[in-house]
């Protein structure tokens, strides 16, 4: 089967840490076609270990991201095992040895991917789940000038230390095994990659969700064991423990203002977000709780906070787990996209 | 040092699922002295992993649960390291062979403590955090015409469903290491007690908590990560991890209805306690959270719900980290020691 993606070739590219990533590469895929005047496009990152074809839940004719009418652009995360990432990438830095990405780092390649391969002034939409949302914020903070609107839903444009903490907690369940090997694994850590699993599944779903017993009557899973089996364990152990570090940590140093542009100063940032905002966390999220997203909109000159009134905690907004969600999130972008 | 507590030789105890522990031993603390009339007892139970010297915290003069005035036993729940143990119970029970233990068993061999070793036949207030309120429901539910009074905080009759999948992540976070050997460590699994310990360090506090730095500002560790190591993998590191495990299969299984009294009918159950009861959940309790109680306290005839207003999520209930929450507990005891 011919990959259903393209790989923007970006030669060396030095990330904030100071390593290069050399033959660096950048992998997309589009929807749609740009218009003549360039004027119709979306930019959809991805989120914590999914590719590009895990965002096409969002992606549909009569949808808000509707091909017959944008030009979308959703580019894969470093680390993420399409674009460049320890799985893929030769040695030396290969493997454990792969650098820090920082999601500073991700949405600058997507900038050169866009005006170099496209050569695209302004964008009309960038909007994410989860770390798509936290590559979103980086957009409208990075490149306020060319981002007119902005979804971000379950995500924040920093982490917090809560969420930093319950990462720790993932990432230490993956490395206690000893089959990790301090990532030079010959066979996957397979124990490890479970545990991962189970400690991801409570906070994954909210308690609300555990309550009314959604897995089994929504999701239809035979059991809560079955459950946290064939779909916890299921999601994570095909994935490379080393892409899902590279992007653990990408994620709990994501901060919009941790770069030369802002020096640290996270209000500074928020208020340098010309674009008009959706924010929107979930009702129920755990790691993304919406008292966060309440202090970035008050700090963002033009944004609005809609939560979205779920149950499916952090999956409220991806990846086309919940329809009723769905079809929330997709009114909400057509309203901003109309606007 | 001589031992600060006394042992209740309990004989052959048969547990729920079967197994029989031979030469059980029951491990209990008293403070006070009790009453001519024996109408002066309180029975407080210890929390997961907690020994009763952990429970002192909320005793003392001038306390509600004050020495002066009432006969304070502290038994140790089974498998804590005190009372018969995976760690002190001989071949070949012992290690991981030892048992599983409900909270049933628990409050019998404990009911079996009050009324053999000192012919207690009413008690006047069952008291206790965590796993130490499961306890205190299995004693309302299981001894209605004994217990007048009971004040179960920050814990629940019945373990939830994502309750039960949160202590899945910290058993298989601390599983994962190698070391651990099926229980047949001969070392302990280091790795695994620190891993669990970070998977439990984001839920133990609130979202708030972390947020506004309270590990640093008021625990006053020097950072998030001295929090993580000298608070956290601190607390797991000397303990034994089998017992750890043995607790938890307890605290998984807990259900005042899973017994030969209700058959599995948790509402009838609940309905069964005659006790005046404050259900005291913490406001901001991530595994225990105020929604289960409301549900608890809905179905008791003489119950009220008394959320603690407090972002130190299930710490607000002990074992005396935060003043402020251990003043709002003692003030309600004594509102309901008085009444």
């Amino acid at each position: 089967m011919p990959a259903d993606y393209q790989i923007h070739e970006l030669g060396s590219v030095t990330l904030q840490g100071g390593a290069t990533i050399r033959d660096c590469k950048l992998a997309y895929k589009t929807y749609g076609t740009l218009s003549p005047a360039k004027d119709n496009v979306i930019v959809y990152p991805t989120w914590y270990s999914g590719q590009h074809y895990e965002n096409e839940w969002l992606v549909g004719s009569g949808m808000a991201l509707d091909p017959a009418r944008w030009f979308i652009i959703i580019p894969n995360m470093l680390g993420n095992g399409l674009s460049s990432s320890p799985s893929n990438t030769p040695e030396p830095y290969n493997g454990p040895r792969f650098p820090n990405v920082t999601a500073c780092d991700n949405v600058r390649v997507q900038h050169r991917l866009v005006t170099e391969k496209f050569g695209i002034e302004k964008i009309r939409l960038v909007t994410g789940w989860s770390m798509g949302a936290l590559q979103t914020f980086h957009w409208g903070a990075l490149y306020p000038d060319m981002v007119e609107k902005i979804a971000p839903f379950c995500g924040s444009a920093k982490c917090s230390r809560h969420n930093f903490v319950f990462l720790e907690g993932v990432k230490a369940a993956l490395t206690a095994d000893a089959a990790f090997a301090g990532g030079w694994y010959a066979t996957k850590p397979a124990i490890g990659l479970r545990a991962m699993a189970r400690v991801y599944a409570g906070w994954g779903f909210s308690q609300a969700f555990y309550r009314e017993e959604l897995d089994l009557k929504t999701l239809v899973y035979s059991s809560l064991e079955d459950f946290l089996v064939a779909f916890w364990e299921g999601f994570f152990l095909p994935k490379d423990a080393n892409n899902l570090l590279t992007m653990l940590w990408t994620w709990q140093h994501g901060d919009i203002s941790d770069n030369t542009l802002y020096n640290g100063d996270f209000k500074r940032a928020l208020g340098a977000i010309k674009a008009r905002a959706y924010v929107m966390p979930g009702q129920t999220d755990l790691y993304f709780p919406p008292e966060d997203s309440q202090f970035e909109v008050a700090h963002m000159p033009n944004a609005e906070l809609i939560p979205v009134p779920s149950i499916w905690g952090h999956f409220a907004g991806g990846p086309g787990t919940n329809p009723t969600d769905v079809a929330f999130l997709d009114a909400k972008l057509k309203q901003l996209l109309a606007e």
